[in-house]
């Protein structure tokens, strides 16, 4: 694992001198590879399907969805490349002349699960922004992360960039999350964790690099006492349902009293019918008495599932405390025809990404127009919302002068 | 300690809420009251400066320094507030109307020593920003810092703010760093460690909350073959010796071996008349016989003392090399005529600051046009170099729409 670790370093500084074209070039061998490789690939995806005994949709690859995984490599060499902008350049009384410029990070540690997508992902986004990555799979996707990570040591190699710049684990092993957690003697300077509630409390508890979390998303929709009937029923419908799997998938209705009478009636007939469940406040099933009870912990439930939590709430103070109290940071909508309420819902809600009159379910890089994430970031710091290449990148300052001293 | 957390996280909640002119009012207010109480501080601080036994200077307040305290403090209330700026904002074809607005961090807690300054500044920065602030000041300054909380605690209370904004720690306790570093409970969003290696290391080990780590300034000043001498002269011995115990003071001379018989020379007497000692490398003792000798440690030295490590070096890739082996990725400078050899140094060394023919002095949040800075960041993520009020900001994604639901 150490040596992994100088690896990286390594290459992450072969990156730095890399320029973009070879970059981008890199990228598109690898969606090449990953296209020639497909029957090795979808044969280890195979073996790991054999073995999963939960989440194998989200497991499984077949020809069309490792297609769609190159394309998607494809895409990201096709972006625009972040690293050397001018992000800032400003000159002082003196003459000293500042820029403020973009670099990589540096070395990537990422630990995920399932999805063996992710690992074509992540190192395509992080060729793109020119960083060095460690890939630890969970032990569901590792045969088929092995295959892609094959893939793309041949692209690299192909395209002239060191194979170490994206290293697979080759181990499930449990104490390989806690070496990467550790740094690997100073080489890691950025761990991104994606999994469930046991992987976020490992890394809070070992990590010794920075993090930056992707934690769950428990999203609300409010829907005020000023929203659109036709609209109000139409983004629920979407926020919860047009992909239950998603972390920007709505996981609590939220609704006025005032309108609850006359909205929540048809917002729960059109859920019923799209096949979602729901669990709601003695105030709710008052309304629609087929709604289920909701217990305390359904307000803090990521259900990833065709489940939602109904509150009925007396306005939109109460609302924004039941999101202060219950949610995640991670995305809120306010449905209102109101622009008073919503800008101060926007304004005051305290999460990552904030939506008026819109679905929950455009929390995405893509839908932001970043082009590519690697997910959605849930912390305060150097980046919150969609994680693309521009996110995992620094800066330095550049500062030209012509013999100033310092008085 | 947990109870502090919690009234930091209140209020945080308030100073969200409060506008950039009442946070300026009371920022005016907490100068005006450290000038009221200077005789109760410079008490405090005698009792500090009478059971001190080491950095004596940086603790001493007497009241000409006290009103460049309150004048520094006075000066933040002018600076433009950074919150609500919309950093970025786009359009995506279907309509939705994309903002990246800037906001508080939240609860922020600092750690420091010796310096009592360095509260009534991160005070008034943290409400320029907007964010609370816990303060552990170490126990050679608590007399004095406690003497400016009381200050400041009758400023906010006296703007309409709560006295909670800023809370100082009212031990010099070790467990109370350990109960800050872990976080408090979920209410502490970032931890500013200022001080020596035991610190560091101790931040590293415990921390459970992000850091922006304020580790030792090893600069580095190298003077290329196609130096103008009197100005690698007349740099390199204000970059040492302007002020020798700041963090962007110069601590190792690198000098091209080509020019180092022409240079070296003068450049140490220079050094030497100003009351430097230099110790150096054999090459550079063959050309300077009063040079002592460096060792090995004299490398990684950060002195903060009239000392200077000097090495004669083949050129600018063994240069590159040396600061990537003993820099410490705050703040380095080239001084040469060469534009191309200035450019490959700015663009290869990876520090958070880089210089061409300027002070390494210039490190500084004033200097950049900041208007203030709580430290230089030597971290990769979130901020790097001078941290001031925009530093301690994060930002949310605000996006309106006007129905969209994701196909």
């Amino acid at each position: 694992m150490m040596e992994m670790g100088s690896k990286a370093r390594a290459a992450a500084e072969a990156l730095r001198g890399a320029s973009a074209e070879t970059r981008s070039a890199a990228i598109r061998v690898i969606a090449g590879q990953i296209r020639a490789r497909a029957a090795s690939i979808l044969a280890a995806n195979a073996e790991d399907v054999a073995k999963a005994t939960r989440l194998v949709d989200r497991l499984r690859l077949d020809e069309a969805r490792l297609e769609a995984v190159a394309a998607a490599v494809e895409q990201i060499a096709a972006l625009p490349d972040p690293l050397g902008e001018e992000m800032a350049r400003w000159t002082r009384p003196n003459g000293l002349d500042f820029a403020r410029v973009r670099i990589p990070i540096g070395v990537i540690g990422m630990i995920f699960e399932s999805r063996p997508n992710v690992a074509a992902d992540a190192a395509a986004i992080c060729l793109r922004s020119g960083n060095a990555l460690i890939l630890r799979s969970g032990a569901d996707a590792l045969a088929s992360c092995l295959a892609i990570g094959e893939a793309i040591s041949a692209g690299l190699e192909e395209a002239g960039l060191p194979a170490d710049c994206v290293q697979i684990i080759p181990t499930a092993d449990r104490d390989a999350v806690g070496a990467l957690l550790g740094g690997l003697g100073g080489t890691v300077d950025l761990i991104i964790p994606r999994g469930g509630k046991s992987l976020v409390k490992r890394v809070e508890e070992e990590a010794r690099v920075p993090v930056l979390g992707h934690l769950e998303g428990i999203c609300h929709t409010y829907v005020h006492a000023a929203a659109d009937p036709a609209m109000a029923r139409e983004i629920v419908v979407n926020a919860k349902m047009r992909r239950v799997s998603v972390c920007g998938a709505t996981e609590t209705l939220l609704i006025d009293r005032a309108i609850a009478p006359a909205l929540l009636p048809p917002i729960a007939a059109a859920l019923r019918d799209s096949g979602c469940e729901l669990r709601g406040d003695a105030e709710s099933r008052a309304l629609v008495p087929d709604i289920g009870i909701a217990e305390e912990a359904d307000w803090t439930a990521e259900y990833l599932a065709p489940v939602l939590a109904v509150r009925v709430v007396g306005g939109i103070e109460a609302a924004m405390a039941h999101i202060a109290r219950y949610g995640s940071g991670h995305t809120d909508a306010i449905v209102t025809e109101d622009k008073t309420a919503a800008e101060l819902f926007v304004d005051r809600v305290d999460s990552a990404i904030l939506l008026w009159n819109a679905s929950t379910q455009f929390a995405d890089g893509g839908e932001f127009g970043f082009g590519a994430e690697i997910g959605i970031a849930t912390g305060r710091l150097h980046a919150r919302g969609p994680v693309g290449p521009e996110q995992l990148t620094t800066f330095k300052y550049v500062v030209r002068g012509n013999g100033q001293i310092r008085p």
